[in-house]
């Protein structure tokens, strides 16, 4: 009989094991049949089975079982760290509290989310672009609803990504059809374009050289580098989805950390309504990453090839598939963008930077050359003709501080580690202690 | 230039207006041509535009517009209205005040939920069925869980319904590319099968005749006829599925509402660890319709044709297209299943039902075959020969009460309404005089 070692095999994000599913998997099939005959999907089988986020959380529990006594200090997965600022807080404590009222309980809400907040994330994020509240879908976060666009999308369409770029992108796309057979040799699928962005082109695609796909995913500033493109780059880009009649899904979750005129959204480039979609998040903006709040930005002029509204057919996506965001998370994200609530959620987000720079400077004080960190809360670092997981290892054996290998996030990835800046303030400046003596 | 009139067309379960969208389509068409290349999914192409809910919104605003003095009463969608419980809602406000703090804040939770939460609906609706903590996802509710689920499965398999269901089974399917072409003389999607449930065979399918599909959506208590099948007719569904191979889905989110000793969980059933999943919900059980919590129950046993276990791939789906449910929800859903929560959650339901009761004896007393209405929150009633659009119509204008036409949830339905029995008890006892006056 099957037998499938579930305890800490299940929790992704931090105790996955592919290698112990994949064992069940083979002990399963060498037992009794009692398998029904429903084919297994063939893009679920298509998956590269070590996800990039469970595989470190498996070498940091190694870790821990080897070093029971290391105080481990994580610059891996991008979580936040600092607690919510109190007037946020509250409101969704008197929301939730009200819940229990006659005039305060409300059942279903809208699918897009509430009026409210619609209008509130348009005015506040998008004043100047022309994006209108009902353009605004609000959402559970942006990864939940890249996999609502690929689901709009269907399997015959290509794509783009960056390389390196957030696992997501290329995961959805291989669990939809998109992406063809995973080729080892390369590290890529078959039918998905890997657009280099590495630091002798600035981080930015060479868009003379690239070739048409009909999606474009493109973050800035960007995970995991920590670049964010300059508005002639986006320009550029706007310029080449136009003549490819290509539609690129901007990825902005980052852009409340941008300190210089980089563009906050692709919304700022003229012609954007046309070619774009924005999805963008209140996880890394506001402490949300467990409270679950994003939204999605699509134009009212976005048009298939037929000429149908990409804006109906994504409206028809939440409504199915969807039931809309928590009304208490909702009511948080109101706050957020209160005046108050706004100046408080980015002090939080200087203090993020601060870090940043704290950890910039211990790896430039390496002789390391180290890219992002200003424009975001991660630092892409440079170890030329290194192996990114032996990076990972050393740093981990020598410091005890867990980081992500730039190979996870595609194959230009090779040779550079994601350092995240999210941390209590003296983990950061424990850490940049312990990384200073990493080379003695 | 193509001009879309967003405002109220956008509010799906409550104002969508599929025709404006149709209108606005073309309009675009015939105007300048500044569409992208990508072609439209030819799967949102299949799907139905006149969608149940935001059809009977339409003709309810319309409705409000002729007669704007009428009080309407809903007993159309099946929203609920009773305020959540104070424990409830108190545990989920201590918890969003908590994260303001630094001991109390959390980021990211593991994506299949908080242990704890596992562990409770474990234990409170599963205990002496086997079911382990590790094979509960949490998530945003049983609709959302339907479209994961649809993900996983992807195109290539074979769906069964009962006729009439709950329309996000259907549509879900057409999305993935399961269903086919829609029919319009038969109303029906050429690769689903509708399993029909009518009076005559107990809403129950006549599995004699049925044949063989990969999967089967099966709702118990049913949404719409709010028909319990009973142990018996569960056993004949379960061995219907190990004789063919198939997976169940089995939608219990109703399950609260049982009064007799119809089955709550389909894994009451010996053997439906090896040829089911369980889908479920908070929203009509504590009243989460706004607050979104749900979970689904994956077996362990629970195997494809070619022996890997289908909770790998689900853990898989949910780590990469979901960031699990929000942190607040969880608190509440926690709440509501200790005994001072779930009590007072089940005094809610009984409200509920006395409400049901009561509309019960209304259309019973007005000579009219009454289903459902004990073991659900939803009355069928039918009305033989006639067509149930006609009826909705007629209803409305007679009393100003709102209801869902049986059509709309497959051809089965036609002659029949739901009835919702969620509302306040004094519309309930309101809409219950003015129908008594239905035929004077």
């Amino acid at each position: 009989m099957y037998s499938f070692s579930a305890g800490n095999s299940m929790l992704c994000r931090n105790f996955l094991q592919p290698r112990i599913i994949q064992a069940s998997y083979k002990t399963h099939k060498e037992g009794i049949a009692c398998n029904t005959k429903v084919p297994r999907n063939v893009n679920m089988e298509k998956l590269q089975s070590a996800y990039l986020f469970p595989e470190i959380s498996m070498r940091e529990v190694q870790h821990i079982e080897k070093y029971p006594d290391a105080k481990l200090i994580s610059l891996g997965i991008g979580d936040t760290t600092e607690p919510i600022p109190d007037i946020i807080a509250s409101s969704m404590a008197n929301y939730a509290r009200s819940l229990s009222t006659a005039e305060g309980y409300s059942g279903y809400g809208a699918e897009q989310g509430n009026k409210a907040l619609r209008k509130a994330i348009a005015e506040t994020f998008y004043r100047d672009f022309q994006v209108k509240e009902t353009e605004v879908f609000v959402s559970d976060g942006s990864q939940c609803d890249i996999t609502r666009l690929q689901l709009l999308l269907g399997s015959n369409v290509s794509i783009a990504v960056q390389d390196p770029s957030f696992p997501a992108y290329v995961d959805s796309s291989v669990i939809i059809g998109q992406a063809g057979d995973f080729e080892d040799k390369t590290g890529m699928y078959g039918n998905i374009q890997y657009m280099k962005c590495r630091p002798k082109n600035n981080f930015f695609p060479d868009l003379a050289t690239a070739s048409r796909s009909d999606i474009i995913f493109f973050c800035s500033p960007n995970n995991p580098t920590g670049h964010a493109a300059t508005r002639q780059e986006l320009e550029q880009l706007v310029r080449f989805a136009k003549e490819n009649g290509s539609i690129i899904i901007f990825d902005s979750a980052y852009a409340a950390y941008i300190s210089d005129d980089s563009p906050r959204s692709i919304f700022e480039i003229p012609g954007a309504r046309e070619v774009a979609i924005e999805v963008s998040s209140f996880s890394k903006f506001a402490g949300f990453t467990g409270i679950r709040l994003g939204w999605t930005v699509v134009p009212e002029e976005l048009s298939f090839s037929n000429g149908f509204p990409v804006i109906n057919d994504f409206n028809r996506i939440v409504c199915t598939c969807f039931n809309g965001a928590s009304n208490i998370a909702q009511a948080g994200g109101l706050a957020c963008l209160s005046p108050e609530g706004f100046a408080s959620v980015h002090s939080i987000i200087k203090c993020y930077k601060e870090n940043a720079k704290i950890l910039l400077d211990t790896f430039s004080s390496l002789g390391l050359k180290v890219y992002g960190g200003e424009n975001a809360p991660y630092l892409w670092v440079h170890f030329p003709g290194s192996k990114s997981w032996d990076i990972f290892t050393e740093i981990l054996e020598k410091t005890h501080i867990i980081t992500v290998p730039g190979s996870g996030f595609g194959p230009e990835g090779e040779e550079f580690m994601r350092i995240s800046a999210f941390g209590h303030r003296e983990s950061i400046i424990e850490a940049a202690r312990r990384l200073g003596n990493l080379y003695p």
